[in-house]
């Protein structure tokens, strides 16, 4: 297979790269930890080109990327784009940059310029354009993370979004607070431990009181011995449920919530929503955002036999 | 006037010890960061002899302490009282241990066996005990700080507590979260910032919704260029409010608020009591504290002079 076009997930912390043949198909990949934070140090062409060369990608193959690479502190900024916004026009107002003799498109992320409710996206908006194609126009997004991010989606438009910061808070509790006594050296949470979908319940029925909710756990543990993995669990739970409680409360519950997520993400929130009693449509993010991505490079770089009818993304 | 005995505030981070004559008037202090983690390493007897003798404190004087230097992290374990229990029982089940030739007790603190709702505290029942006296024998009292304590206090008895991490959660997200770029440098909340008192508000009007509000503080930061001053008061009050919002639920409105707090924390709840219409009754922390201990050591070491009727604290 012919290499069509290389495409680049650039996070705050974290680099992936897809060298892609015009039907979208992966012909390499690879990962590495040289985020923005690192590549803002080192050189985002260096990165890149290393990147590229190890991969043995052609002189002059063009480049799509999304996320913070776009940032003001980033490599170049691509500008927000506002809300409400068609999701194809993500595309249309990638800024273009030339390095090492190639052409370089950089997406833009959202912003949502609400006084009373500002908010900001860098990355998801790629996973959004690859999400919602074809028939599937309308719904409500999660796309759970560091910032989680819940995005409202009708007819092919981002008309509004929120971000919880339930990845972040959970590792700052987990590994800083007076709880990481009581969570011990456990790094993962099994969906099915009961004690996970508990708390998930206990913060769904009760997001106001996770604050004392959190507490308990280091009080289980002095008082009950209460195990590690365990209260793990409980953290996890306690802070997604408040999410989702949050969530239902800023969106409302008439929406199809489309999960967008990968890996052990995926498991907790599918296991958090189904023990709530709430049917999600389930989609892989990674291919999410891989789709986003093909989808602008056949924009910026048409060919013959691309093919806009690659299909919706499966979880 | 004479010595008549050391009391000792010993926290997790801080260490504070008064000499006292007998009718509890303070002669000497001092403090320093020897908390309990640092004496564990270095020796409580250590830290404790070193202090009274640059007091120049006489050999044998009798010493009370409360806190974490009765955890079982300790000096020695002063297992905790259940709730419901009577304040004065405090004083009936300290651990008595003979160090240097000296008298020394160490109070238990609180201990909630709800295996609903377990929750723990040590240091704060002595402020109880200082606080609720005389005629003071029952009311809510709020004790901000790291892990803000509400306990119900009734007839005397302490019948039930909770914690909230309002101190914690705070010092991790303004230091270590991405908020951390909106707070900037700044390190003090002035309680008349009106982002203060409008966030203490929206937290208490929409609780479930503090982790939406707490990102929304990095999006103003972007989007509208925020100040730092402005996003460290708006994040104080977020969470203040947010810890208001759940007592309130927890507690429920009919009792007199006793706020308990001395310094900064007690401004800045003071004014978030205010902004609210919430009128509470001000004591001041460490006269609670001192007043506990106090308490104590007249019924360790009773005195013909000491003075049951040292009378109620204010602020």
């Amino acid at each position: 297979m012919d290499t069509y076009c290389a495409a680049v997930d650039w996070g705050t912390s974290s680099f992936r790269i897809w060298l892609l043949s015009d039907d979208g198909s992966v012909i390499a990949e690879r990962r590495s930890h040289e985020g923005m934070t690192q590549a803002a140090k080192t050189g985002f062409e260096n990165v890149l080109e290393a990147h590229l060369s190890a991969m043995q990608a052609s002189q002059g193959l063009p480049v799509v990327i999304c996320g913070m690479a776009g940032s003001r502190q980033g490599w170049r900024e691509a500008r927000y784009l506002t809300v409400p916004a068609k999701l194809s026009d993500i595309v249309e107002t990638a800024v273009r940059i030339e390095s090492a003799g190639r052409d370089i498109r950089i997406l833009p992320g959202l912003a949502q310029r609400d006084p009373q409710h500002p908010d900001v996206m860098r990355g998801e908006e790629t996973q959004l354009l690859g999400a919602f194609s074809g028939d599937r126009t309308t719904g409500l997004a999660c796309m759970p993370g560091t910032h989680s991010k819940w995005v409202r989606v009708s007819g092919g438009k981002a008309t509004g979004f929120t971000t919880y910061m339930t990845g972040e808070l959970f590792g700052l509790i987990a590994r800083q607070s007076i709880l990481r006594h009581a969570v011990g050296e456990t790094d993962s949470c099994d969906p099915k431990n009961p004690e996970f979908t508990r708390a998930v319940a206990e913060a769904y029925r009760d997001p106001t009181g996770v604050s004392r909710l959190l507490f308990s756990i280091r009080a289980g543990q002095l008082l009950y011995s209460r195990n590690s993995a365990g209260s793990f669990a409980r953290l996890s739970g306690l802070l997604i449920g408040w999410e989702i409680a949050a969530a239902r409360v800023e969106f409302g519950e008439g929406d199809e919530i489309h999960l967008i997520a990968s890996g052990k993400l995926f498991g907790l929130y599918e296991a958090a929503f189904r023990s709530l009693g709430q049917t999600v449509t389930a989609l892989d993010a990674d291919e999410a955002v891989l789709k986003g991505l093909i989808t602008g490079a056949w924009q910026f770089w048409p060919t013959t036999s691309n093919q806009p009818d690659y299909g919706q993304i499966k979880a």
